[in-house]
């Protein structure tokens, strides 16, 4: 392994400094312990561990038990970035603070920095790189998004030289695990989110995934990139999947869909001409025949289309300690190489400086699921609310529901709704759902409060998106 | 457009020599043209063309008709090469000479290379880094392989950190619509050849892609950068596809497999416990559920499996002017701001200098198409021939033959065939298709061979291999 490679590159000693040794520092310390002569014949010095900041020193240490020196462990982050002997920091504790101050203070010292921390670059990247480009050093964050997959190199290099519209992905695997669990199995959100905590793919306070932030952080950085404009999380409209019920899945299952947390990140034109960014994160309804449709669990994957490269996937494993260190060994070696031949220059690029679109400006597919009462004509009245706001149907699809609660379809329909038909055949009333024409956000929405003030509607009980199919 | 990036961006020019104005040369041209400010702005000087090589002075220009000023062509390519203002060359003729040449002199005189030539790069990498390295110049090539897939850039600097296992893809378009066609359609190979030679998937003499040389070149490239060792196309063992046979691909179908031309680079441990790299290119069986059997048409997908990321996979367009003109346009700005930023060092990575494995060291699951008598007790010596060489069988298929060649399936059974079981109920001879357990290329050979010498044995019709399953 690797025996054959040049002896002067091991002579020179490239110093690195690890903050955190959770799961993804873990792998790090074992892959720079493990494979630290390949990584020498790569990078052309030794990549050497000097010091590993921890929260507490007596913690169990996973597979770093008998790897990592325990005379490397310190709690004082502050003084292992400051060393003389470290050159490069890897930045894994995550979270704003204190991770934003010990990269600043890295970069002004005049390291290069290789960082996972999404929730820090889709807030403060201009600030970083602004530090980092004075002291000419390098600052990746590959492993912030997509986890093992490469996006953030192809996105910012490979496409450099065409022009991105669109940028779509499931990038948490925690939503997928439970959206791709409901689709499979029927059963409730609730259900799904226990047996993922159970199993380890959902955290006992599971917020940040559910709630979509950790897509949006991860959306804001591949939008910035992707755009050449500064996007942050704030930019980016959020919905999550909580309120996402087995009837939704169900029925969108049974008009040839899926329903997956999408991060959607595109350059449109507003009515001005001008173009603008969208960014945004929220369930949607995707066709079953869409390559994101299979990708299932903890998986992950990034469709980009650009004008000249047309439809790009990029699919893999999206968390975990060891794929997620694969991603931040590659900017270490990064980061090593360019200290080595003394070119190491960070730059962002937001040359751009696109507007955000509001999300009211957007137009999208929708899939609109109404509880009504069970009488004549109440399909063509709120059809009519629908035309009224220019909103135009494309589909829809009836349901008696019994008493119990259960779900009867009774028929769906690719035609206009128009004519005349209420939903038969149950006691327990009745539901339509409606697949729209292409909408604006806010046309959708007005046509939606008046809906839910119809004298026979019950509840307009989901509204969700429907992407990747043309009207 | 791009039209609030730094104003001093625009006052550096670089230079650029186009060699070529194809099919993908014109759309670099056109690139170049309309993309200017947005390129500029991106690499912080204008990329300025400043001439282009081509043949013939009055062909017609397609694309680049009215975009490009006839002033610029030029019929002599060294001149240009040569000139003091052309900082980067983009080399596009293909094949190797007088691309050879024309990229070592632009080498040798300080300019920065890109290049799209499999051909040329899949033979000589190490000729040409070892100028480009001597010059300290850039020498990119990601759009010889796989179009506008991102491959090389993810294979050389994502995965530096890891430990490359597998390199496999779908990396040839031709052959790819062909196979598809035939396995959509359940035509002939020579049928599907014609059509795909109309539709200008396949050009008039198509023995290179075909005959799998195209992928090879593009393996040899792979393989080179993700073992860190020298591979070049001579190293590929090269299985063309003009033998499959509809019967084959029916065959496949009805045993949940798809036909595809696969380019396999594999790390692999010999006997000797030491490692080798395993390089080829040859149509194989693949199961329906694989990423790679649902690449359909004109695209390409290449999946890397490494030690940490898992397993990786990169789809688009592998072909066509625009596509392959994306990623050469994201190789020239990459290398335009190492020009910018006086940073550019070629580098390559052959440290590892691993063997190549022969392909009779090589373990594989393989598909055999026999034509026996229809007479009993066939299929049991057939089977003892393979079991006398410890070739192992997992899976029989056993069908009549009738007089008018028609295929008419009699059964497929998933175990072991050592059983008495004779083809049945056809006149017009029987076929067994034996899919084996793992087994090496070497015994494999000599139990064909030996098969072949059966008095029942009335031919062996196909040997293809099975690859991503297990036994």
């Amino acid at each position: 392994m690797g025996n054959k490679h040049d002896e002067n590159s091991e002579k020179r000693e490239i110093g690195v400094g690890l903050l955190g040794l959770g799961t993804v520092g873990s792998e790090v310390a074992r892959v720079l312990v493990e494979d630290a002569e390949e990584l020498a014949a790569r990078v052309g010095a030794k990549l050497v561990l000097r010091g590993v900041a921890v929260r507490k020193l007596d913690a169990p240490r996973g597979v770093c038990e008998h790897l990592v020196d325990p005379a490397l462990l310190t709690t004082d982050a502050a003084e292992l970035v400051a060393r003389d002997d470290v050159d490069v920091v890897v930045e894994l504790i995550g979270g704003i603070n204190p991770a934003k101050d010990l990269i600043r203070q890295a970069l002004r010292a005049g390291k290069s920095v290789v960082s996972a921390n999404k929730a820090l670059f889709a807030a403060h990247s201009a600030k970083l790189f602004e530090a980092a480009q004075k002291a000419k050093v390098d600052l990746f964050f590959e492993a912030a998004v997509a986890g093992a997959i490469p996006v953030i190199r192809p996105l910012r290099q490979s496409l450099a030289g065409d022009r991105i519209t669109t940028v779509a992905g499931i990038v948490n695997g925690t939503t997928n695990f439970i959206l791709s669990a409901m689709d499979s199995k029927g059963d409730d959100y609730d259900k799904v989110l226990r047996e993922a905590q159970e199993l380890g793919y959902a955290e006992a306070d599971p917020t940040a995934d559910v709630g979509g932030h950790d897509a949006a952080a991860k959306t804001a950085i591949m939008a910035s990139i992707a755009f050449h404009t500064r996007v942050t999380a704030d930019d980016v409209h959020v919905e999550g999947i909580t309120d996402i019920a087995a009837a939704d899945v169900e029925s969108a299952k049974q008009l040839g869909y899926t329903i997956k947390l999408l991060s959607m990140s595109e350059r449109v034109t507003g009515g001005d001409g001008h173009e603008r960014v969208s960014a945004r994160v929220y369930p949607a309804l995707v066709p079953r025949s869409h390559p994101l449709a299979s990708v299932n669990g903890a998986y992950n994957a990034v469709v980009v289309e650009a004008v000249n490269a047309g439809r790009l996937m990029f699919y893999g494993q999206g968390a975990g300690g060891a794929p997620t260190a694969s991603s931040v060994a590659g900017d270490l070696v990064a980061a090593a190489r360019n200290l080595v031949l003394g070119r190491a220059v960070a730059s962002e690029s937001t040359y751009a400086k696109l507007p955000i679109a509001p999300i009211s400006d957007v137009a999208a597919r929708y899939f609109v699921r109404i509880r009504v009462d069970d009488r004549p004509g109440v399909l063509a009245s709120v059809a009519a609310v629908f035309a009224k706001r220019d909103v135009s149907i494309a589909t829809v699809l009836q349901k008696g529901l019994p008493r119990d609660g259960g779900h009867d379809a009774s028929g769906g329909s690719d035609a206009s709704a128009q004519s005349e038909s209420a939903a038969d055949g149950a006691s327990g009333g009745a539901e339509i759902i409606i697949i729209t024409h292409s909408a604006l956000g806010g046309a959708l929405s007005e046509t939606v409060r008046e809906v839910e003030g119809h004298p026979a509607v019950v509840e307009v009980e989901s509204v969700l998106r429907l992407e990747f199919e043309n009207d």
